[in-house]
């Protein structure tokens, strides 16, 4: 059973908060083995990548054999069917086309001081991408990991994706070959993070990584965060989805259960602005649960974290959905559109009761790597803008020099830093002795 | 005497890595004091801020004088000489106009298979903003961390500032003025970052914190990063400047000694086509130091990072300065614009000997807060976008989801997520039915 909460009833505020703040992360503390691994990696490099591979992905790989060849892609990419390949190349096309129009504009303009100012967006030359292996392995992460890094311009992206026992997802390597990937390793775990981050013999290193992963993968990301970049380290996914009466509660109970079949710790939660309609919705859940393949994982996240809130009316809805902050956020209503403009924290909105969610997994363009546990409050999904870079720019003039020259000399002596306006002291000295004499 | 190189040298490359790899961070290990200060933060809120305050500060507070009032703040700003508030306020016009052209735009557009699709920008709704106290407390850094936020929407800004001994800058209490900060608390320290991030019984929480800090304040914002955001975690000020021989030796000089009067981890590196000038700098720089006041601390980090690197062109110097991948960059030639094209990672250019480099640290109008340590290969210098974040937007039309639902479908599959196919089958199948029956 989810919880049931109703805005009328007295306790609401305390068990709102109590399910806002619902610790869903079951993070062991692999830290101290994590800083080993990378440790031995940096001293030893391919060697130790290639002892851990065996100890944990029991293959045994040299360190010629790491990189997956033209020819074995070549080989798993025709393993795939017809129509899983035209699905996999339309959800890239969309998915590109998407990116490609978040690709920043460079500025440069002249003020009235006659300082030219502006930036200038540049790629991150080399990228790597963490993919998960065995049971959880997706190609659509590929995808969403790979396209905005190749529509950036990253010059070179390497992907690792663990093969315990020699198991290789030929869809993976297909969404790879397809996003344009260089390099395709078949390393994974806390070894591959610190290979990628440091380079071994084999693997040149890379200045961003990005990618989901298990708890090691998880903590080696924010070892290595400063030494190069990182994407967010993604919790249990999450959805909300505020619907009226007006619904199929079969759609929206498989909306529900979409996230909730991810993963044990996975939130589903309802909005609904008519009690019938949310408990109409808990009854296709548990109709749906029957048969779901994964019922065990999706009843479980479902009993557990799962919540119908019945509210007075959709503005009510919207303030408790900033206040979740939600991953994904369904708006089922007559308006969506205007619904939407009350929203000021999700990470994704799918509008309208023809957007599930499914849809924004895979082929509606958007990204779906996207922030979690409430850190839509301050985070954004996956874009092109995380595989960039800004360079600001600035450029004087003697005469702009010479109007705002003063003022940071001054401000340089409050903050007793004498070298920074002496730099602008010489260079006015020169151009009043120009002017002067 | 600074490290001398020259790409002539057979040892250069040797020698240049050596350069690069040179640790100029002491960081020590504070993490476990950190973890107690911000676990007692969140168990005792106001308390245990109290009694860290009185401990760190030797200021005895009590929960109702943690709040500057505006009375104070009044009265510390009339303390501010006209010459002093003129030169804020100039720096403060300039970065606010450079900053507010830095306001992302919401995109929304339909595409051919009838799905709307877009992105919107949302400010941050509450940050907060670290302020070191003591000797390096900068009103500048109150400007270039406070302007961007207020740029992007901030409703809620929050300073906390440590005032040791009860020691206040009015010039940073100006600054805070304004920019427009909404609060000013006198706290410092780990249990200032635990306050904000966790909020106490008077101070409430926020979602992002940004700002420069001691090793305590770098150590406690890693860790809340997650329960809110944070920007990047600064190392020393690093300056590299790429100078011909029509320079003025001095000027080079003091450019290079107000990154080395910073810190004496700092690190000042110049790269020159001629020889000569480059120990024409080098001896300049001495000179300086004889009677600089911060002479000490510059000596030190000149003699330990500095660097003259001699190159035999500007297309060398450009791939030099790539690898180092500086937070400043001066290009000090006859055409700065068509060199700045040949660079691909630096925090900020500065165009022509008559842009130095303090220009940038105050009134030139880009962001003084930027990478540091080679980050500047992934990351970029603060701005607007800091305090905002991007929600994406999909709405499906029936007709849409006809077309591209059975990909997504398809795709589910392909990764066991019989959930996700089903929510989009369900609402195809009432398609066909509704067209076919």
């Amino acid at each position: 059973m989810p919880h049931f909460l109703n805005t009328q009833d007295t306790d609401f505020e305390a068990r709102f908060v109590e399910l806002l703040a619902m610790k869903r992360e079951d993070s062991p503390d692999v830290d101290h083995i994590v800083a080993g691994i990378i440790a031995d990696v940096r001293a030893r490099g391919d060697d130790a990548v290639l002892e851990l591979t065996a100890k944990f992905d029991r293959m045994d790989l040299t360190a010629d054999k790491m990189r997956f060849t033209d020819a074995e892609i070549d080989d798993y990419c025709s393993q795939v069917s017809p129509e899983d390949r035209q699905a996999l190349n339309l959800a890239a096309t969309r998915i590109r086309d998407y990116h490609l129009r978040q690709i920043p504009q460079d500025q440069m303009w002249t003020d009235m001081d006659g300082a030219t100012l502006g930036w200038r967006w540049t790629p991150v030359s080399n990228a790597g991408l963490y993919v998960p292996g065995g049971v959880a392995t997706y190609p659509s992460s590929v995808l969403m990991n790979a396209i905005p890094a190749k529509a950036a311009g990253v010059k070179r992206l390497a992907i690792t994706v663990p093969t315990p026992d020699g198991v290789v997802n030929p869809l993976v390597l297909l969404a790879a070959r397809i996003a344009g990937v260089d390099e395709i390793y078949r390393i994974g775990g806390a070894q591959a993070i610190a290979a990628l981050a440091y380079g071994t013999q084999t693997i040149p290193p890379v200045d961003k990584i990005t990618g989901p992963g298990n708890a090691f993968v998880a903590a080696a990301k924010r070892r290595v965060f400063g030494k190069v970049g990182i994407d967010m380290i993604a919790g249990p996914s999450e959805i909300l989805v505020i619907a009226d009466k007006n619904n199929d509660p079969d759609w929206i109970a498989l909306d529900l259960l979409s996230q909730a079949e991810h993963d044990e710790s996975a939130q589903s939660i309802l909005i609904t602005t008519d009690a019938d309609f949310g408990t109409a919705v808990a009854k296709a859940v548990d109709k749906r649960l029957e048969t779901l393949e994964r019922r065990a994982i999706a009843g479980k996240s479902w009993a557990d974290f799962g919540a119908v809130i019945v509210v007075q009316n959709l503005d009510e809805a919207a303030t408790l959905s900033d206040r979740f902050a939600p991953e994904h956020l369904e708006l089922c209503v007559d308006d969506p559109d205007e619904l939407s403009l009350q929203i000021e924290h999700a990470g994704a909105i799918f509008l309208g009761s023809y957007t599930p969610e499914a849809i924004g997994d895979y082929v509606g363009g958007p990204n779906h790597v996207l922030p979690t546990a409430r850190s839509a409050r301050f985070s954004s999904g996956l874009s092109v803008l995380d595989f960039m870079k800004r360079t600001t720019l600035a450029k004087m003039t003697p005469s702009a020099l010479a109007a705002i020259g003063p003022a940071a000399e001054r401000l340089a002596k409050s903050e007793s830093l004498e070298a920074h306006g002496l730099s602008v002291r010489a260079r006015l000295d020169r151009l009043n002795g120009d002017h002067d004499e």
